[in-house]
């Protein structure tokens, strides 16, 4: 049984621009290695950051949008400081590319590709009147900007979220302060319903292949003092059969137009088991995690892993070096098996296109 | 993509006793150091077999039913041999003390009990005219009949099976050579059908916490020169949903007379998505994994383990030490949702308590 943890602990410094402009860098909590060693990495420019978010250093979608967005800014500053006094137009051509760079890391969330048009647009925008070193300043406010909006995002969902959680709830992967600018999506709302006196009580899938619900969530539960209990990813039916999961609460990665989502691999077959339990199945994720250009989740693209993520947990052999394995990082949960969304704006319940659009309008 | 293997490769030596009677042991393959390193355990006494299965270094009901068969015969030669020339009433008292012993190691499988049930069942019959030496040579031959008689009912369950199976097959936990006294009950039919040219394709699910699926399944395909792919026990649903599986086969630790089944923690949530993807779910195991006493599968004992082999995958820590974790072995899956059970005589469909005592009679 979970043992009471002392209140107040200091958060973890997760993603922080520090520094000034030309001095700036990236300095993110290296989360491969939670949670047996709190190391940070100083990204100096946008191949550091890149190396970053296709290790998993950086990871969870508004968190890899937020990384995305200052990495872009590293990218810009050397040409833009070589260009002393010049017009920013000099920096389009690096803008599109480094855009380009980052959306080839990881090619399912929508928060990257979000956060860089945010700043493509305010780069439009201001393009000419601002010199380039000016325009780099700017681009660093937006990104901050961009930071600090999903701190207040995550406090949203979760106030939403923490009114349809009471008793046990089940969660996947990492979709707390660890995954975004704030407090979480899903894990935000778990957190905050414990913090209205809700008689949550967790539980955390494990998540293989890269353990984020035992080295990240689990952790981040008892350190914000919710009961946590773990299990493995294939114990989820026998325990939802026990009675004691009154709903399951998961991140996104990405939503389609009809409210399809993709989300870590495991979260399609939790979605499946909800429903022949009877138990709702809730997403919770920012607006910017909608991908309304794509109709439906038929055509969100899957990022498939190296296999050795499989064969090798935590770097160590459990199978022949030579045997095959499947690596999906994703899978799509049809809108049809979910009970609501939950975003800043409010919550979707049964969602489809037309109340997705109605939502994101 | 699997790569052609050699074809007819050695067995391991699994299970084998070795020596005569006073001088003779056990001698079990170490399953928990495969597949790195093949090292067998010379067991010589009662509380060795019993670590052995404790630590499931021997694992598999059958398999299980088979070294508890042979340990308790160890139990009973040195008390037999201090009463040299007596009767063989002297062991009686042992022989019930042994059993006890045997069946406090793993409360769930069936063949444990029934093996030893068989050992003594021969007892009684022979008590009254054999010297306790002589009983301990008949109760070794007993048990020799059992491992042998074993490998009989394994052809039969995979002659049956394979007539099922074609294209990709998804299984769970490891039900092969390994885990019986043959060559095995669902992983038998996947390699006899491979053997009849079915154009089968294996998928085993890793089966955390103790990766059996990666450790032992994996390799024992390759061996056998089955197309196999490994996956996360998280990933069933999303490779369910792709349409590749054409048939789930999962082995049996005990079989309630209403045809419910206890099975490795995993199996239950296997045969709801296999339900929800409309593809068959079979259990194949041995007439010896069925509790005619046992009227459904609410009644069947669950072990659960230690926390720490979900905290501590392979020994390595991926959470905090203290953090409660859940760790049933096993789970049950309701008869309704067994498409068919393969027995050595015979299979029955969409089983029930009608239909498995009419096959059991």
């Amino acid at each position: 049984m979970p043992r009471p943890t002392a209140a107040p602990v200091k958060p973890l410094k997760i993603i922080a621009w520090e520094g000034g402009l030309e001095t700036g860098r990236l300095v993110v909590l290296d989360q491969t290695r939670l949670p047996r060693a709190v190391r940070h990495l100083s990204l100096k420019d946008i191949e550091a950051v890149r190396q970053a978010i296709l290790d998993l250093a950086v990871r969870g979608a508004p968190a890899i949008g937020i990384a995305g967005a200052y990495g872009l800014v590293l990218h810009l500053i050397p040409r833009a400081s070589a260009s002393a006094g010049k017009g920013s137009a000099i920096l389009a051509k690096h803008l599109d590319h480094g855009i380009e760079l980052l959306l080839a890391t990881r090619p399912t969330a929508a928060n990257l590709r979000w956060a860089l048009e945010r700043l493509r647009a305010c780069f439009k925008r201001h393009v000419g009147h601002l010199t380039a070193l000016e325009m780099c300043a700017r681009l660093l406010m937006e990104a901050k900007r961009i930071h600090r909006e999903d701190e207040e995002l995550c406090q949203s969902i979760a106030g939403h979220g923490a009114a349809l959680l009471s008793g046990g709830v089940l969660t996947i992967c990492n979709t707390g302060a660890l995954a975004t600018g704030g407090m979480g999506t899903a894990l935000g709302c778990i957190v905050r319903a414990h913090q209205l006196g809700r008689k949550i009580r967790a539980f955390a899938l494990e998540t293989r292949p890269l353990f984020q619900g035992a080295r990240l969530t689990a952790p981040e539960l008892q350190r914000a003092g919710v009961p946590v209990t773990l299990l493995c990813d294939g114990m989820a039916g026998a325990l939802l059969l026990t009675g004691q999961v009154k709903a399951v609460i998961v991140g996104a990665d990405r939503i389609a137009a009809n409210g399809d989502t993709a989300n870590k691999i495991g979260t399609y077959q939790l979605a499946i088991l909800a429903k022949a339990h009877q138990i709702p199945f809730y997403v919770a994720a920012p607006s910017s995690s909608f991908d309304l250009k794509i109709k439906d989740g038929t055509r969100i693209p899957i990022e498939e892993r190296d296999a050795d993520e499989v064969r090798k947990p935590r770097g160590l052999l459990v199978t022949t070096p030579d045997v095959p394995a499947w690596n999906p990082a994703f899978d799509v949960t049809p809108a049809e098996l979910i009970t609501a969304i939950i975003t800043e704006r409010g919550i979707i319940k049964a969602p489809n296109a037309k109340r997705v659009a109605a939502l994101m309008a």
